[in-house]
């Protein structure tokens, strides 16, 4: 019989096919409960730390909303809190901490490999929740989820990314997700912000398929498409950052001109590589994003506190 | 049979005579309900956004704690924290992902109408804790209560207004739920800051009247005051603030010097418009105002998310 | 019969060794209670008012964390969201408002005395959570709770304290609560850093002994060392800061090298005085004293709101 085998959620490479499928069965059980009133409760008498020593405050306010849904408590800090770390306090001494204030933590973290540090200093399981450049897992997890939520299955799926595809920490976590399911990608970029080469040699050893392309009409061949930011604090050179933004747009013209009935991802905060003009349409799944990702929060929060989520009737 | 029709608190325009009423009665309900441990509950499981885009400690906490007393929970954020609008995120997407993350919001936003904006983005609930130089309908709601409370009945009051009445944002909301009343108001400031017109205007429709006066000593002829602060950052030119500031002043000496048993309001902070030396007097109800502020926001907190009050017995 | 007499806890000064002994005995009741899930409840409908106005999320977390585990709320702000201090107003007023707000609050002050202004203004218990070079007497009793722990009695102990003793807040309040004890002291420190006299005449009238030494090899004759930080802030003069803070260093080596079975303590955060080589010896305590400051915090929650704190059994 399958357990869930993770005390920490660090890296979406960290999973199996077998812990995707898992982790999906039980967000839906927990997105009935949820309904059905059941799932407040289930930490009852547990402590959340929300550690953020950078502001993100829609995954912070999302995972202290998912610990709230299931009767548990929150103590919560955020950056310029941290009065420890500016009298020279090291990642490992807070945790330490942590560990005697919280049962489960979060943690948000500038630095890549943070989380890995701050995992491997306690016993209490620990959630990164976005560490530098580095790995957003349960991000992943959530557009996984909103995909499978949104399609019924993933198996057969054209999927497009849009935009920053060599920076996008998000695109990567979920590409590490989607690599074991019959998916074809495509990439839809600009030449400098294409893929980088290591991720695309790892897919050559699962059931995915991709291809490249600079042209935004790919699009029109896909059943879901992520459309991401292209973020100016990457750019060095401001006049490139100008000239590239403009270029990967979608709005509601080049949603109707799909040939699939397209849904639209987006991780949000969006600035204006998505129109408003597509919020109306029902291929707009980005709101009901930020839903879904509550459930598969708090589906994560019991599987690492070994608590058991009941069966929906 | 009267409903409460209103999903959001905005203005305190919205509410007929009716409203308010009912209010009040549900208020006193809810006083006592609170007495007899018996609030606690009527909002479990049920999770309140904070969301303050300007810092407003007393009215944070004052909501935050209405919550907490119903057993509801509070998921929060203050201003340089919203780190997805300083990426450029709008109003309206900031709170699609609110809605998705709570069950009710409470907003303070800089900019006037953005509650109004707030609200009709989202099925849940908004309230609007003050935006701008525009309305703080709660704060009018929990004004009009302590009136009620510390003088048992409206009618028949001679009211005073005292200090800012050109800018004052908490003046202007509660003179929109006391023009229903047969009330008597004396607006004492400087001609600088009298009422503005518009707000004179639209009294001349309702059954409170009015005069207007530079002297102080009317004071001696109101059964309540409301004192507020001549706020510095609303003079372009310092020397004028310095002069005004000093002539509305209210100490013990002409409180006792009343011809009527004159109670004492201020929305709070105070800075020297209104001596510490009136703190100790049975007249001064600021600070009990901050108490049945509480018990406003709670019933409204109840009110907005439909949950009935229970009868006290 | 025995009561416990106090509303406030403001400083080590207050208490008399009965106090000290109810509260360490009532601790140990609170911790097994804790164990067995028995103290989720006892402050359940309680709001505590956490307010720091300057940061310390090491005490703020304790704090919430502990108010958590009994099932009471939280309403919280630090420092820079206190608008209503920057528009002007007192610490009087301000707890006017928060005893509106909430059951019990506890205060972090840069400035010495506020939290007894703070515990004056209000009908509601206040716990000084540190208040400038003053009293942190909730972090006294705690590592006083940890020595207990750790060594099962007090009386016959020679304990080492390491570091600033001239400016370390932790240690004056640690020394007020030792002094009724059959205690000896190692004052370890640089002359510059000694213990001020006023503290050692007041050790005159009690119980405990002590001497004085600039050389750090004191500690080997200690059952107990508490090593402090030598904190930067407190020197004019740089480089005086910079060669005192080399000589006063506990590591591994100095630990094995002791006569006695050594437990080691620090308040923390720790920068360099501490090696973290000391962390896997089972003589370091100062994260197990993290542990111990929640049980201690939450055993003063309820002795301040007067709520019984049942047997263990």
């Amino acid at each position: 019989m399958y357990t869930f085998p993770h005390k920490n959620i660090l890296d979406a490479d960290q999973f199996t096919q077998e812990d995707i499928n898992y982790i999906i069965e039980k967000t839906n059980q927990m997105r009935i409960l949820e309904k059905q009133g059941r799932a407040f409760g289930l930490l009852r008498g547990k402590i959340l730390a929300s550690l953020f020593f950078e502001a993100s405050t829609r995954t912070r306010l999302s995972f202290e909303s998912a610990m709230e849904r299931l009767a548990g408590r929150v103590i919560s800090t955020v950056g310029f809190q941290f009065s420890s770390i500016s009298k020279g306090e090291t990642l490992f001494d807070t945790m330490k901490m942590v560990e005697a204030y919280s049962d489960i933590a979060v943690i948000r973290h500038p630095i890549e490999g943070s989380s890995r540090i701050a995992g491997a200093a306690v016993k209490i399981p620990v959630i990164n929740a976005g560490d530098g450049a580095g790995q957003h897992p349960t991000q992943a997890l959530l557009d996984m989820y909103t995909i499978i939520s949104e399609k019924k299955e993933i198996d057969g799926l054209t999927i497009g990314f849009i935009g920053d595809l060599k920076y996008g920490r998000t695109i990567h976590s979920l590409i590490k997700l989607l690599r074991y399911y019959k998916v074809h990608l495509h990439l839809i970029s600009p030449k400098e912000l294409y893929l980088i080469d290591s991720y695309k040699k790892d897919l050559e050893k699962y059931p995915i398929t991709y291809e490249e392309t600079g042209d935004i009409k790919a699009m029109w061949e896909c059943d879901v498409i992520y459309v991401t930011r292209i973020q100016e604090e990457r750019f060095p050179d401001y006049k490139e950052y100008e000239k590239l933004k403009e270029t990967y747009k979608v709005n509601k013209e080049m949603i109707l001109a799909s040939k699939k009935d397209t849904t639209v991802l987006h991780p949000l905060p969006r600035v204006n590589e998505l129109s408003t003009d597509v919020d109306d349409l029902p291929n707009a799944a980005y709101f009901r994003q930020a839903k879904y990702g509550v459930f598969v929060r708090m589906t994560l929060l019991c599987l690492c506190l070994g608590v058991e989520i009941p069966k929906a009737e």
